[in-house]
């Protein structure tokens, strides 16, 4: 059987999976490991999906009332030790710049002694503190709120072990900051429906377990989708910050009394990680499936030359049809279209837009030329079987319906996925017993073994030492606690699982990346 | 004379320039200082300037060829070391990251003397380096080339002496990178027309000095533009790198006679900067006007509200006026507008969308309401003399002008700005004494004194030592050579003002940012 991948993942078995990823992200030439530590190169179709996941989440954060801001990269080392004081489980791992001059010393380029800072200076993990800085000047009275912000750009944590996308020491994402008067909800409902509108990919929204919040946070909400290895991939997280943060920087508000009191704060992230969510929840053995939402070319039209005469025929009809479906519009945009003029084979330019995950590839000979019509294979639906699926269209048909057309691959891509979801959550699991069994012992390789799915239990919702004993035992089998969905039962719970108490809710269990 | 503005310049006098330019700033809320050494906050208004900017730039970049990628933020310090070996006159002022974790010693929070990198990395003041090394892996054959790669990112160079968005340590920009069998131009001609046609700001396009050059560059090239001290702003560069880099980095390519040759390269950057360009080209002493194609806002509206009965009706006239005009078209976008309803009074909202340069701005009371017609301000001619000017329109009216209306606002901003660029180059003077005496000297105070302007004189392009000294004596009286402009004379020229000998071309001299 002929596949445009050159690795596959073998039915039923996921240990195959990592290396069906990594080339899945190569051979669609999405991006690739740099010279520098944890640092991976976004090549350009890689970087077109997240232009595109850009343009779509910014649309929606500004429709809900937030405007960009641009803060410091460098955070003062002061202000991370204030934050430390107030926060614990405070992650450490984060780039330091101590100098800010290089010196040629006995032949070699190094960090001048004389130009130590008198401060070190942190690349930003994220911006809380730089930004509740500003936040503190700029919000006097209840008339500066609510402030809503949000910000793009590029962080920096440290990661011991780093997978394209996945997990990465540098990753772009966007960041969301709120003060408000009162309580407020932050991100995951509109989190959750991009995920699912634009990415095809169905999520689980719902409240982290204690000892999985954010640090300081009152809350923290994440959306969870399920990988094609049964895993799960935290695709974005939003947090309350209750008024923890606000006091740690002096956020306060005149109110109408004329009381100076503090703000409650949110903030709330998605990053290029979800790039790594879509490859995993889409691609297949030939290669990545784009949802014609974020495809940076929705059409690829590829003009089967063969160096005769008929060819300047064959290319001005791919011209004219490339125009023509240009200026339709699918998902509220004119439709992306390429024609592929590069001096190449047909076939690999074919098999090249398959691993890349274009939604519709038209190839184009004499034959359509004659005929007025359209060859064209859609890439969700590639095979039939083994064999290569492809559909002949009147070309004034094809145009007309081409719309229509993309939406449904984006609605079936979403289908699929989210049949794969809710038919692998199970939820007779009784103990941790049955859990254990149920997922097995990972073994040394922790991406090994069958395809397991998710688990849901009623909970009791222990905390302190008991958590932490549960917790310990999940981890012990590489499992933890993903979320408490926020779409709860109306319908009495069993006992919880763990502690045997009354349950007061559910929460997914499962292996997660 | 009321002003909207609370520092003004004074006419022909430009010592108060510089305090103006920082009042602009701060008062339309464009960027404020950060807690971070030369660093700045970038505010929702100056950030919506930058993301107008990105747009109308990405999209000529990309209809050139361009793909945009990403590419890591730190390089590791042998490709700086590298690069310093080939390259006279290298910036050695970086950031440089020499740890990754820190940690409490003695209860203060510290890099872990334990987390050194073997490497240091820096942080990208540009990034040809570490996209050399990826061309040098992705490019094989002539089949690859030309290769046009774009980043939009985040640099940084430390400057002791900042200035908002004019020098900042870390700023934003685009970065090109090319590489091509052939020499190749770079970027100037789409920078000059970018500035010229969407900011309104007229420059020259011209070649820079062998000194001015970007180091290891065969030519660079810069446009400049007249800031209204009389100053020029260098506001993009392109650099034709030739085989320079490829020679450096083994940026290879087989061309169809199965050799190994050199590329050549490219590079070409605008910045933020450009930001602080806008606002001393057009700003005047009630704050910033923004140029229609940049503004985050193109029209306000600002309803005039009394706590009466009849503010429904004036906020509903507001909000389906703002509809009506939101459906039209100018620049080849829907028409950007905002309905003010913020709880603060409607002669403050006035004086703050003056300041921030909104181009139109609309007052709507009962009696518009009630006669259907629209009173507004246009924002390029605010004042008859001292007295606010306003206009009467009947509504339908308004809405259908309004595209032209904003038009003609772009052109009379670059009309204005064209005008004071070229009635101040003087073109008469013959020598170095003559070029002091009508500069006269600029004192303690670098930014004191008249209003100057630019002078164009014949060139013989002396090289080394001469060139050297020549320059030397024009930094003396803090003056620069700017640019030999693309568009040279077809008369024959007078001798070099500097050497006698006989002038190849005629360049711009001026003070500068």
């Amino acid at each position: 059987m002929q596949r445009a991948l050159s690795v596959h993942r073998t039915a039923g078995n996921r240990s195959t999976f990592p290396e069906w990823y990594q080339a899945v992200v190569r051979e669609a030439e999405m991006a690739e490991p740099s010279p520098v530590r944890g640092s991976m190169v976004i090549k350009p179709w890689g970087y077109g999906v997240w232009e595109q996941i850009q343009k779509e989440l910014d649309r929606r954060i500004k429709e809900t009332g937030h405007e960009n801001c641009y803060f410091p990269l460098f955070i003062p080392l002061s202000f991370i030790a204030k934050e430390a004081q107030h926060v614990e489980g405070f992650a450490k791992e984060m780039a330091v710049v101590t100098h800010h001059r290089l010196k040629m010393i006995d032949g070699k380029l190094q960090p001048d002694p004389e130009a130590e800072l008198e401060e070190p200076l942190i690349v930003r993990p994220t911006s809380e503190t730089i930004i509740g800085d500003a936040f503190s000047r700029w919000i006097k009275s209840h008339r500066d709120l609510p402030l809503l912000i949000n910000q793009w750009a590029n962080v920096v944590r440290w990661e011991m072990r780093t997978r394209l996308f996945l997990r990465t020491a540098e990753f772009l994402w966007q960041e969301g900051h709120t003060a408000h008067a009162d309580a407020e909800d932050a991100m995951e409902e509109t989190y959750r429906d991009f995920a699912e509108t634009t990415l095809a990919m169905p999520v689980i929204a719902g409240e982290k377990s204690e000892n999985e919040r954010f640090p300081g946070a009152e809350n923290t909400y994440s959306i969870e989708a399920m990988m094609q290895d049964g895993k799960a991939l935290q695709a974005g997280t939003s947090h309350y910050l209750g008024t923890h943060f606000a006091e740690a920087q002096n956020i306060r508000f005149q109110n109408e009394a004329g009381e100076h009191v503090l703000c409650h704060t949110t903030s709330w992230g998605v990053s290029t990680r979800l790039i790594g969510g879509v490859v995993m929840t889409h691609g297949d053995d030939d290669g990545l499936r784009l949802p014609p939402a974020i495809a940076p070319r929705q059409i690829v039209i590829v003009p089967m030359l063969r160096n005769k005469p008929e060819d300047a025929d064959v290319l001005g009809y791919c011209q004219a049809l490339g125009s023509a479906l240009g200026n339709q519009t699918a998902f509220n945009e004119r439709i992306r279209v390429l024609v592929d003029t590069r001096d190449t084979k047909s076939a690999d330019k074919r098999w090249n837009w398959v691993r890349r995950g274009a939604p519709i590839i038209i190839e184009i000979g004499p034959r359509d030329v004659a005929g007025g019509q359209v060859t064209f294979m859609r890439r969700d639906h590639l095979r039939d079987g083994d064999k290569v699926r492809s559909g002949s269209m009147a070309r004034d048909a094809f145009v007309a319906q081409a719309p229509q057309l993309l939406t449904e691959i984006q609605v079936r891509l979403y289908e699929e996925a989210r049949t794969r979801l809710h038919s692998n959550i199970r939820t007779d699991i009784k103990s941790m017993s049955e859990l254990k069994e149920h997922f097995g012992a990972a073994g040394d390789d922790e991406e090994g073994g069958e395809f397991k799915g998710w688990v849901r239990v009623p909970w009791a919702k222990p905390k302190g030492a008991q958590l932490e004993e549960i917790e310990k035992q999940l981890k012990q089998v590489k499992l933890s606690i993903r979320n408490a969905p926020l779409d709860q039962p109306r319908a009495p719970l069993g006992p919880c699982i763990f502690t045997g108490d009354r349950a007061v809710q559910e929460i997914l269990i499962a292996r997660a990346y």
